[in-house]
């Protein structure tokens, strides 16, 4: 209940308006007014958070707009995602930003401290998966996680991911992003005792079909311990990665 | 690494064997030797955890069997998941358990105290979606989680869902479950700000294609902070949702 | 029956021709004078209506061509589908249209003055399903409806669109417009106590599948009173939404 | 806002309840006293509607414990949909119901005058489709429209449907039920000036694909003001084409 | 059996060669040479029928090739499908073909004097479904056949098709082209007592999913008599109505 | 244009009717009437061909009673196809018929001297296509065809094929029946210069999921001349090939 | 080319037949006698082969004929697949077989002795893929395998298959059976230096499509030298092994 | 067991550590060392084998880096696949490599005697299936095996396969490549004694699906001994090839 709430049911006891004027204001006071807003579709953990901005089908110049209004608002960490090259650019004549050119991903602001639960592992089973893991990865640490990046150990050479055996067990989450056949949520599922999340890529040719081979492989995976988020979303995962690892906070 | 690994290191150093036959001794022992083993696809969160049987497709007798081995070992927890009428009656003859029927699903021993960071809120679309629902929650429970049921909330009634919506603020975790167009997840995943875990189910008719709808509808959720587990699989749900709810513990 | 058949009639009753000549010339007179015609796929709803032109495929010449044709029969509002900006501009330099490039279409002559029962709501998900939306307002515009916008009203924040909860329950016809998940119908529908005509669009990434995933989830919607049209179909839904808004007139 | 939202303000205006208070109660108050309900998905068109059971996956005794609480409540009017001729048989015995076998729907009470626009003319390609057609046929009558059967018109022998094409030109709302390719929409579409409702159906075999092909088919009509339910979905039909037949009323 | 199998043996007769010449002779004889021989994947129907070149994937320079080969082996007409206008452009350059761009397909030399059975109607949805047409059409009419074209007769403005009735009627054979919802092939076969085949183009969007909705549209026909080549195969459609058209010839 | 039409004229020339009528009376005459009549979906190749009864879903009773219907109406053929052999025995006693239980198609009358244009071969990949083969051979049979069956000739042991290479070169058309992966049609295909109708089955398990994978097979045969009906469409390959060998006729 | 060729050629040379004698016999003679056959779609490794029969869909009788025939013809080894308990049962009582219940396979005659170059090693996911790996297991022994069977080592317990690396690593053939999410086959691939096949089985539930999922899988390993055998088809595997494992033999 | 180990336990053995240094050693020592490994994806066959660099998505200098990294490592046998022309140009200029344009695939080095059991054939349907072939030739041939190619042998023409049946029959393996229906993997698995590994390409339009049409029929092959990889995927069967080819070596 925010501010404008209060406000109306202030007058309304000092008697500058009726209850039937209070009742007509809070009717007509939008939901957003009320609290359970957030700007969009990125829930609040906590204060403090940054926000996100949609890159794809924006201008630079759009974009640019909104990190203003938000930057004016005090915000002083901005995510903005699915961001290309050249928009990258042309923002970054007018804001300071980092860009994450495989993540295809843009960070206005300093990291924070991490203060999760435990580390978020990102492993990846090749390099081509590397775009969607960076995007994971950058998503975590803008909002306090430590990340650890653990790329290329795919279940086809299972030693380089057995090499890593201790890093995964230490985990305070997985992240495991796979194109093909997707088999390594399972294999790490079996692994990790803490949860993990799986990221089918859309990397493959042929009977990958854009995905879908992985993503059902995910979803069938027989270890338990493994949920799945779409195909290359690397965002969603590392946002499930953070409210997993701030439970509690 | 373990003892016997170390047994063969003493052995060496003590001169009892050669480098040759320590290497051959390294090189034959079972990686199952070395720690990393867990009886089956259910991780081992911390000690006392039940063990768990998938009761399809085992007669009433191996049931029995595995749970006296079980037992033997000093398992005083167990879990049966889908698990018919019938043959829950023959296994109760000679073990006692408690038979969820909706769930298809039955328990042997005490539920334990309940030890998450939060309540484990399971909310389903409508009543056709209750035994998976009941699957969830008594993998939860039996692990050691405060379940709290919230049952045909969907959202064509998006009344019914907000007027519990403290309840799903106030969850350590959320399990959405619901078939047909598996709207839910969505709106859940808008209002709370704790990991949702969403579980497409079968129900349905038509081009609900056997949860292929609700499966699709739930990955492209719009929210952010939710993942999917296989349909149907409320077992998944309940086992991930204990992980996220003892992180750190 | 018309004009046409009426002479042969009278020519028969008059002598001018026999019996045998009636029967040959009622039977190779095409139906199309027989009066169930109209000239393309939309069917007239009332004398006056506009006339459209799917603007894909074809050249602005063409374009052209068909509106003077349209024109010189004495019709004065013409609508211009699928129409991309290159080919609006080239039209505009030989007759005046009003150009709405999100939607990519065009409309010739005045919007009427609206005379349906209620007004048409068009709500979307978000801001990407914009130019669907678009396509639908302005038919149903031209078409002689009250349009109301509802833009970026998406489940995931659910007070977003509890926030205008009495526009949607004061609509003659609701339009929703959405993509990803499509959850957005299902709880319109909901809240709606009119007609809603649900249109997935194509917007998203991986599991939406162009759309697949959008349609499937509207098309089992658990909401009654909601019916769906093709993939990204703002036109259709518009059109139909004109056929219901204009009952018993 | 109701009520209990008045009794709040007035008991702060009263000084009964401090600002803080009254925040607190407006804040816990639940989304259900404000108004919104309706008691299931079925939304209200007006007063004295009927209610509506879904009898699949309900026992006879269920069943009629829900008629006996609706008519305790008032109601005098019940559908019921999707009641095998087994659990008809077993609910008359308690309650004076009207079955409809082909249908699979049951009505408790005297169906209503019909109050309409139009008529609601319900097509069916074959006759294998008629029970998808009746379930739709009865619902449209309970909730007041005058139906007109029109069955086994489909478009291989488009005489039979031509034959008929004044009850279609003359229709307030027409159901398209159709099976195998789903064509009957299109013509239908083209011959009617008012909506039309098109419903798949799981009648055919091979590439049918249980209803996939009817209800692509029907989704990619070439005719305008064609919207689609999902398959077998008679219900869905019936309501739809009451809350566009009873506009404005 | 031909003539170099007859010199085998005639040379085995006169005891030019021994037996075990004679068996190595026809063993190694390649199978081309016993008769079942054709050149390509198009079956020959009778002496002095064209040679087709599939034209997509191939340089105008192997075109050019392969022609001048066919020619000096005294072909004398030559059909050319997928080609591209460029290419067209510079074939034409070394060689006089007649381009048909719509159809993307190329003529060299005349049309024969027509001498199937009948003619061959071809119809089609909608002014899309023209490229398609016109590939099978050139094809009939360099086979031998009397093409009629009945373009933009789709089943939604079904007194299109009905004013030519008698024409279908009339035909030997018909080909129906429609992409959307294919219904076309089905009012077709119901009106027409000759062979009708169907072809489903990629025409369409949204859930036409590229010629798949009308592909399982056409193969659901409820009327008898219509069979279904490959989406956008006008190609296929007018070779297989030559071999019904000149059925016994 | 039938007799009811000319009494309408005449009553309008003797002037027993008015102009108007006349109109109204022919506005209002059935189409029905007008001669494009087929009593149900097969159409008439000429006088004296069977009538159809599609079995499925009828009664015994009911089969028996179209039957006399039918045959009073002076028909003396009858073929019922997708009769279980229960039914059979059931109209067998009321009714003379030959059945062919693994066809599940009935015949009452004589089967015809066959007299199409050339001999209608049936081939099929394996032994369990037969009954798909049986109905296309019963119905090609009663429509007065020659048919040749040719059944095993799968494409795995090709020389089985080759071995009948001239009763498929003779043929006037082929009905190539195959389940699994469909081969069979294109290399048919090859070998005949007539036309051939291929019907995939739904024969087979795992990923030929029930006749899709034969079904795409022969759609995308590289051999010209092959045209495909629906999944296990015995009925209509016999019917279509019986239109096409009777050309002409 | 075989002995009746040769004696129609020395018949020729001996002037017993005439040239046009020689070729009527030599066109006319069936291919199934030039020597590429075999009785069906097995293909003879090498003499002393067994025979097979696909159980399903034949009576015991039937099989018990076949059988017979076979023996007559002097084979001593048959192999029954697709046999269900109540068959086998009936079969046995005419012949002696050895009938393996879980693999729904019989054999009669003795396994022969071993000859292959390496063991053909058969792993599982888990249990329920113990009936496929049964069937391929039999296979390949009554072929001439040494099999090790190696079951439930699913990639969820990693470990498990380590455990038994070496064996892997020591194989001729490795046959990978798996449902759900078949990461098994790239997890071996990657270990195993020799071929590797892969039978995606139809166990699982919800996502996993009857076997869709692990055949998308399987097709995708990013290992190299695995490949695929259809669905549930552990005949075909064991078959492939057996060739395999006989190279050069 | 490595070096390394060795080193460790020579150390421990001296004295020059401790059992809980070497313990420590051991633990942290990446399984990478222990002798499981190879570099990537590609398993060793023996020693000297090629190395393998997949080109798609790396550019000329990444390329040449890697090569020269492995050149230092004494590789005088380097594979690059999927590289395009421009690319190759690129690396040409820098290392002496072979380039294949039609596949896609350069060579680094001599090609080595082939020293497999047989002759490894690869058949193609069509000429558009060559790029994948030639990947697959090439593959083979730079891993010790004797390729023969054997293009456009499609079924359409079964003389054309039949012609050259003593090339497939004395194969060792015989590699099948077709798009479109992919029936060329059944009549050659029929033919052949020797493995088959079947390749569907993405040749083809319409209802082929990119390939899936060819997977589906080769997966249900009828014949036995026929095996399937990925779409595309030369590379992969060129290397199954190999393993097979190398059996015992």
């Amino acid at each position: 209940m925010n501010t404008d709430t209060r406000q109306v049911l202030e007058a309304l006891k000092s008697g500058d308006i009726s209850v039937d004027e209070a009742l007509l204001k809070l009717k007509t006071q939008p939901f957003d007014d009320l609290g359970y807003a957030n700007v969009d579709t990125h829930r609040a953990i906590r204060q403090g958070i940054p926000e996100v901005i949609y890159g794809a089908g924006k201008t630079a110049d759009q974009i640019v707009g909104i990190m203003e209004s938000m930057i004016l608002n005090g915000q002083d960490r901005i995510l903005i995602t699915r961001l290309d090259k050249e928009k990258a650019g042309a923002v970054s004549e007018k804001k300071p930003i980092r860009y994450n050119e495989p993540g295809r991903i843009a960070v206005y602001g300093e990291k924070p401290v991490p203060n999760g639960i435990g580390k978020v592992v990102i492993a990846t089973g090749g390099t081509s998966d590397i775009p969607v893991a960076e995007e994971a990865a950058e998503t975590a640490e803008i909002f306090g996680n430590e990340v650890v990046r653990l790329y290329d150990v795919g279940v086809a050479g299972i030693h380089r991911l057995l090499a890593k055996k201790e890093i995964i067990m230490d985990a305070g989450v997985v992240i495991v992003i796979a194109g093909m056949e997707g088999a390594l949520a399972s294999v790490v599922g079996g692994l990790a005792d803490c949860p993990v999340i799986a990221v089918p890529t859309s990397v493959g040719y042929g009977a990958s079909f854009n995905g879908l081979s992985a993503l059902l492989s995910m979803l069938n995976s027989c270890a338990s311990g493994v949920s799945v988020v779409n195909i290359d979303n690397g965002f969603g995962a590392g946002y499930m990665a953070t409210l997993i690892n701030h439970m509690g906070k």
